[in-house]
């Protein structure tokens, strides 16, 4: 068997974390990281770094390109850039604008006969497999997910856009009673403020008000004032000390009955001791499938036709490097 | 869109569950359930019983059939038998001889231009893909699958074979200590008693010695002897009351490293008020996904050939009522 071949683009948390995977994937092959930045800047570990603008000569080198884009912004334009050139799989999470780039990936990709598959990770990613799979088994019921522990970047780029705040980061946190509840069957009544609940911890800066910077980060509407905020002040030794790490994870959770009435429930647990590296294996994993449903590999009798896809498309023994006789042996 | 035309061989608590699951399913509609008893003999609910000597003649008139027979020696005998015939399902959980009743599929299927998924249900099924997904997701660490709180139909078996038993039942029931382990990363070094204990409730019969049952069943090679096994003799009442239902369940557990060296983990809980009912939810779920393969639907650009298959070869999106869109819109 030749190796996927794959190339990344983007090099910060998520490329390193998909750099890392590919290295150790058995049946992988790191040939490039394309960067916007000037390449020589760059420490990369398992390949080279290349400028973007020179992709375009990697194509027929490269079975797979991770986007590794940074944000919502680069995805939007990096998408149907490198889905010219390459089968490509990204993480792109901006939830309501899903079925529009899903529009945008797929024309650019059936005008090149590339395949893409959009939105992976954890969530959109497993989770997404989690509520469409619950669903599917138990159409009479109620899926509720949660998120966290862990660190939500907007919110805390919202705390340091306060001023005299010097440094700051926020955790989302479920609360457990909620969890019960929706295992129970009772989530339908809740509210944001009983489903999770928000810890910052701040860096002030010297001279700054404590008290009024707490006061303008519990008030703040949509991030803070729905839900209950806890607001600790922490010297910046601490903030490098212990909220360097990225931790996340969550729950899928769906209670329901089945129609001869008995109480049924799912749940997927996630416990990420790092977001981005755990995002990076699962973008990884995609790529192995997107390279094999490019190539045609037949699982389940699958053919591939250029476009776009999601990992509702995506058969699973297509993300597992054994061959479907082990999988049965081993794993079903 | 047409309905899908399912019909259902077998009418046990399995058969039952797949009646009222398809008859509550929106695009679905229900031909027929098979049987090898005099059909008249059946109360079936919501599709006729039809002898199974007649049905060849439903062929052309069916998209996919349950097989529902209550045991592995009946699905050896009816999945050929049937795949001969139609597109099938069954829940063949027999994982030892999985490899070689998948051949014996495949040919057959192969023969006749028909499309099987075996083993589907919730372990195997639900399980399998869980195992398999966590393990492409991270490579370098270690799954553990729990079983229960539930009843093992082997076990009470078992009991049941004791002289002096009149009525007897087995919970499987995993420890909790051990569970905290294996999410931890710490489950290699377990035993099958660490795992697993093993609650038995017996009905005596009348003038039987309770202490000589009692040591008999936490003896027994195997069976019993390498758990914590208890032995709870309760009377005829008791046993219908508090022990009709079929209460099951259990978790998938992965624990390991990204190669980034961040501790990760995976955990995947069914709590089920009755197996055979959840059972029936998930083989229906399957039946859908066996018809839009079977008739060449394209969700991944996926069109089927004939041959046998497992969930691993799914595309989840395929056990969904909804469309492409509304799921990417609603579940992604």
């Amino acid at each position: 068997m030749q190796p996927i071949r794959v190339a990344i683009n983007g090099y910060g948390n998520l490329g390193r974390a998909v750099e890392a995977a590919v290295h150790a994937a058995p049946d992988m092959e790191l040939v490039a990281i394309f960067t916007r930045r000037d390449p020589q800047s760059l420490q990369t570990r398992f390949a080279p770094a290349v400028h973007v603008d020179q992709a375009a000569e990697y194509v027929g080198k490269v079975d797979v390109c991770a986007l590794c884009g940074g944000s919502a912004t680069d995805l939007t334009d990096q998408g149907p850039q490198f889905a010219a050139l390459f089968n490509t799989v990204d993480s792109y999470d901006n939830h309501a604008l899903i079925p529009e780039y899903f529009e945008t990936m797929n024309q650019v990709c059936a005008q090149n006969s590339t395949v893409s598959v959009i939105s992976t990770g954890w969530d959109p990613g497993l989770f997404s497999i989690q509520r469409l799979i619950a669903e599917a088994v138990l159409p009479q019921g109620q899926t509720t997910t949660f998120w966290g522990r862990g660190v939500s970047q907007g919110h805390s780029d919202a705390i340091r856009r306060i001023e005299g705040v010097a440094a700051g980061i926020q955790y989302t946190v479920p609360v457990e009673e909620a969890k019960a509840s929706a295992l129970a069957g009772n989530a339908g009544e809740m509210t944001a403020r009983e489903k999770h609940r928000r810890e910052c911890f701040v860096v002030a800066a010297e001279g700054a008000d404590q008290e009024q910077i707490r006061e303008q980060i519990v008030t703040m509407p949509n991030y803070f004032e729905p839900y209950d905020t806890t607001v600790e002040f922490i010297s910046a030794e601490e903030m490098e000390r212990d909220h360097a790490r990225m931790p996340h994870g969550g729950d899928v959770i769906r209670a329901g009955q089945t129609p001869q009435g008995a109480d049924q429930s799912i749940q997927f647990t996630l416990t990420l001791g790092s977001n981005p590296q755990f995002t990076g294996a699962m973008v990884t994993a995609t790529c192995r499938a997107v390279a094999r449903l490019a190539a045609g590999s037949q699982s389940g009798g699958v053919s591939a036709l250029a476009g776009a896809y999601t990992v509702f498309d995506i058969p699973p023994a297509l993300y597992s490097p054994s061959s479907p006789e082990q999988l049965r042996k081993e794993l079903l």
